[in-house]
């Protein structure tokens, strides 16, 4: 029997909290979730700094990975099952790209990718087509395999169908992580009936849609997920973790650069540092590697990168107000001007952080569209763009939501206050 | 105010998946939370090697901790309110005690443990008496009341009933441990009516006992333990990470001892190895940087140090059978010889592991029993053992179950079969 | 002591699945709950006739009624607990407006008040007042009492705050159903984090509200309702069962009226066909009599009373059919001639069904308002009305969507139209 | 084609709390749910009288069958899928067998079934083979079809393995009323991991078997089996309001024999009493019925059935205490003498029930076991009754636990104690 069409055995399970079980039936998804650059994914936290804010949050990338690809075997088995043919080729592609789409992340991957200007889009692909084990896995199904599978995954591939199972505004990667992340966050939000849009999505040409009499399912998601942006995605601890986690890498990268002798080399860093890195210096990252140096970096003779380091790893985190860019920017410049004064460096310690949401979009004509829109199936077979039909889809569509927050140490403030007349009047102007 | 008796200005909550919301209004709980030792036990899983079979145990030790304190603090808020006087400073030491009784957990305490021959509990102890942040938290409230939480902890605090809530067959540790562990591993046990068990707790003198009419739901708490202990926490799977871990300590000790040259230096190990530790070497260590070791240690020239950390890291681990150690003792010696003449050494590779529970037990006149039986009380006041009132309780109290599993590398052995007869042999011993 | 004050010798506890336990220390509360008028609402449904789509909600008013003390009872004395002095009568008070303010829903509520021109808020306020149980034992705790909780519930009570825990747009009514319903229904709408709701409610003079960081928890309670109104309440094939039952007491009031000889008379109804009902009369139905009813009905001569009550027991609803009645009038007359001409009575077999409901309502100055709209609390002490600040609710706030719908008995056109073709041309046109 | 192979155009859904969906494909399925005598099951409770106690369980037992059906649907189209070929016809006698078979139970049957020696499994025979609407659904599929039907619930079918998956100790009949008692009452026992247990369902030719590795999730469903039985099925509340019951039904007829003139004539009951009833008689009968008659009753001039009657229906009822029959036989005859000269009935008012229950029960050679004991299929492939490879399983099994109890009026003996010194002396005699 060809590699593609082998079975297990027996059927194997992982036991998920989310989707009670994960099964796989397929030889070759079973070797994938062996490799090393998935079993990666353990080391990798789901929400990054969010722990810090909701303690459950401590969930690896790994089960999120099993979870879209869980989604998707049912909507291929089950959902679309007699409707469509599906050659078995086109079955795995779906069925890898689903468990691989988030293959490319690095640790902290917003902060990390941010600081050292990196995509990890860019490495999804580049681990499915280089020298590792997750490519020589794909290649044994055929020579073109890798290619296919990175192809769905960059949205190029020419069966849009199968694109938008995975990357769509109602795709199996957001039906996963809205439930997974609300389960393990506790939140309340997060909760829609999967079950029933599964039961509505209907295959066309171009993309899934949702037969029209599962409208107010799609609602339902829609506002589950506009909630956890704001309730728990954005949540202004958690960013003021990843402030200071961006502020850390930053401190670092400059003192390597300034020749700095680290007691602690940054041995890990140096190649993205100098931007020389090679793939797999990125796939030998993970989280427990940059906490490690957190803790080490904590008794460097730096203040600047052991204060830092410190406040992440124990939790001292900056305070934050807010603002509004557009009418203050004059007082962050006069902020930045007396931080200087009062010689706290503002460059780490005065951060105006920016968090920004569609909840929903609509397709419009001349732009590119991130995502697809969200088509309805009308009794007549007809499409019809989402927010055509709901009121409530409608009034949050198109319409981009900014929160902008200016983050600081008030407790160096705090604590100088009473020794230094400049502290007092910061404190005064940032939090009044 | 007294320190002890300061509240803060609203009371604070942190979202709990298990407990819905933990709630925090004195400020000494407050400041303890923010200690390093407490921040430290986010980076401790609270069941060490489990995430590699059920993946969504990746939970730490720190909300396992707020989740003892919410326990007991419900039980001393509301359940005793009105039952029994607590006088403030009792109250106090309760809830450090709950908060507080891991405190001294290492990285994969089990395997830690083991190898370095060191016990949890006295870490804890040290820490809560020695010059650290949470020492000088609780010395605030009175000089000595850091030895007080740590004698709640350690069992010899004069109040029985105080200790009985935090260490007893029926404490607010297993309630919530059970209940936690069965949400993020997503399994069915470890389900009970903890609210009905906090309403049918009643305090005595010695001990907090169970009206009568609550012995159905300790029954099935009982089981759920039980169920917990043979599903998940013995499950053979973890405990072959759990074997291979503690032989990578092993093997690295060993190597340090014969001063092997590391590509990558066991700083943090060396006053382990030594037995030169001190407190603060403990305390340093969390399993991010144990992991970070693991992954440097691939690359090492020793075969067996980096052959054990590859397995770890990318969960290629051991497989197990079945073994009677009273009547197959020698096999394992006849498989020991066999190893060697392959030239595999069968110190790292083949090893023996047991796991033992004893689900309930009575208490045994003459013998130290480790935990309190648990007490019903009759509607005459009358207290009686549990398991003279319960047939499915006495069936399994005081009856030890042993599960004895081989562990060996078959990959090894499967790969190599063809060429070397000796690998058939051990392969059909083991698996014959 | 005074009967207001007495408790209960120990606290008692009903197992509810929505709340998990609900609390009684009162004795007056106790007392009340063991009522007959109060034990009647355990013969009557919650949801009328949904039990026919949803087939879990079978559920009873006796435990929404539980429940919405019980969400009352956590404010008052959880909640707002050291934020204002209640005094124990108003407490009292409050606590029996909130079990007792469905107390005079009659059987099928909706269809029966419809047919019948009642208003079960009336009847709420006689069973108070008038001679009946729950009359005399609040009439124990004060020979006022009664009038109190009564005007309570009919919003006349001059503490404003009280009134709006029990009718505002987010009071315990709303958040006990909602969950109860979906709980019941197994749907997965009408989850929302009352928990947070509850603490972040603020007392004020003239209601209570909402402190702002508590936004999004209401946005999602009113999306939620939102969800539940058009996926549950209104749901085409129960507002079909409605639409039937209606029709079968308008049949048996029209065939009283013309002296129809009935085989199993009318007793229970011949005081509301002639208006000559008292209060005894009503408590006297519940939802079991009506079934009894149906059911012998289902032999009488009467083809159309036979027919309905047939329908009704058996669930052989009429289909339905979208209509606008601003341009489709002329084509109900049309439908209603072609109905006569079939021999079929449109009166009872051609019946127009709305919808309608408004998810939030502002207040629009000059107007009464049912309801009050809920007001945010915004740092700086200032209220706010909730739409001001939520582009959600804004987008959904007081507009009045409705739904129109023609239901007919398909099955006889189906059946009829090969030996009709009066039944064919009405088919088509129905479903054209 | 064949009215047995026919499919609906579309698959049909009934959202379901416990099973999420309940899934229809098959015509024959979807007719039979249509049958008046199906529907009639939506007017009798699951649980009987056991609302009374948690008012949640006010769920039909329309449910349960549909929820039967659905998990068999699961075993034959997902689990044994590939395993052994059912032919089509076997197919669908299994799944008309799980969803009929509680298609005779009346109303509050467990007491109405006593009163007049009655069994409703006879029923669900005759109603199957009678004139019935379900009887001619089920002859369209074949004239053999209804009573092959009946054979598979009445245990006498050929093929062992059918019958075992609804009548066994572990059939699907167990598993739906476990889980759906369990949520509708509210309570926390009844869960167990009923997906693993569908996946380690393995059919032999006997019955099903359960692989060895899932013997800890059937070990989990006997103990949730064993604490429903206790804490829910055999409440002493729910039992009270059944004595009520049982005397209510034994009152009107004791009347009837003896002429008595009836204000609300016992139309219903007749046959029942004099023992000509027919199907049709039966069939007529339903909850709503028995709770009209009840009403009515309330208002007779017999003080014993009306009491009785007000007694259930405002749920004031006997209060219990526990005795043995086997020691205290005699003060039973004592208390009875005691009652006939206080002027109270004991025949009505003093009233010994017990229950009774073997929580799992082995195969005892020789004698005829009512279910089928639960085997494990072991690796080697040979089967092992279930208690001999669990502890906790052999500690119940084959165990009868009965409690017996002793209900009397309290509140009649409280309020006449101080007129009647009779009273007191029986009050002291039954709580001493």
């Amino acid at each position: 029997m060809e590699y593609r069409d082998e079975k297990l055995p027996e059927e194997k399970v992982f036991k998920d909290p989310v989707h009670r079980y994960i099964h796989v039936r397929d030889k070759v998804i079973w070797d994938v979730i062996g490799t090393r650059e998935f079993q990666r994914l353990r080391r990798i936290k789901q929400l990054g700094t969010t722990y810090l804010v909701f303690h459950g949050a401590e969930h690896s990338r790994f089960h999120h990975s099993l979870g879209v690809y869980e989604i998707v075997r049912r909507i291929i088995d089950d959902g679309f099952s007699g409707r469509r043919e599906w050659n078995d080729d086109e079955r795995l592609v779906t069925l890898c790209a689903a468990l691989l789409h988030d293959l490319g992340h690095g640790p902290f991957s917003h902060a990390f990718e941010k600081v050292f200007d990196l995509d990890h889009e860019l490495f999804t692909q580049q681990i499915l087509l280089g020298d590792t084990e997750v490519n020589a896995v794909l290649k044994r199904v055929g020579t073109e395999f890798p290619q296919k599978v990175a192809d769905v995954i960059g949205k190029t591939y020419p069966d849009k169908l199968v694109v938008s199972l995975i990357s769509s505004q109602i795709d199996a990667d957001r039906m996963d992580y809205l439930q997974r992340d609300a389960y393990f966050t506790g939140v309340s939000y997060g909760h829609f009936d999967m079950e029933r849009i599964l039961r509505v999505m209907r295959p066309t040409e171009e993309q899934a849609v949702i037969k029209y009499s599962g409208m107010h399912a799609v609602e339902d998601y829609i506002m589950s997920r506009y909630q956890m942006y704001w309730q728990v995605y954005f949540h202004p601890v958690s960013r003021s973790a990843e402030v200071i986690l961006t502020k850390i890498l930053h401190r670092a990268k400059q003192l390597y650069e300034a020749s700095y002798i680290f007691k602690f080399e940054p041995f890990h860093f140096k190649s993205f540092f100098d931007r020389t890195f090679e793939l797999e210096d990125y796939i030998s990252l993970d989280e427990s590697i940059l906490l490690t140096y957190f803790q080490m970096w904590m008794k460097e003779v730096d203040p600047i990168l052991s204060d830092l380091c410190y406040r992440f790893i124990n939790r001292k985190l900056f305070q934050h107000t807010e603002f509004n860019p557009a009418t203050e920017y004059r007082k962050i410049g006069e902020l930045e001007q007396l931080f200087k004064e009062a010689g706290i460096d503002p460059a780490y310690y005065l951060v105006a952080d920016s968090s920004s949401d569609l909840p929903y979009d609509f397709y419009r004509p001349g732009e590119e569209s991130e995502r697809l829109p969200i088509y309805l199936q009308m009794a007549t077979g007809e499409l019809s763009e989402l927010s055509r039909s709901s009121d409530i889809v409608d009034a949050i569509s198109g319409k981009r939501r900014t929160d902008h927050k200016l983050y600081f140490p008030e407790d160096i403030l705090e604590q100088g206050k009473e020794g230094n007349p400049l502290y007092k009047q910061i404190l005064d102007m940032l939090k009044g």
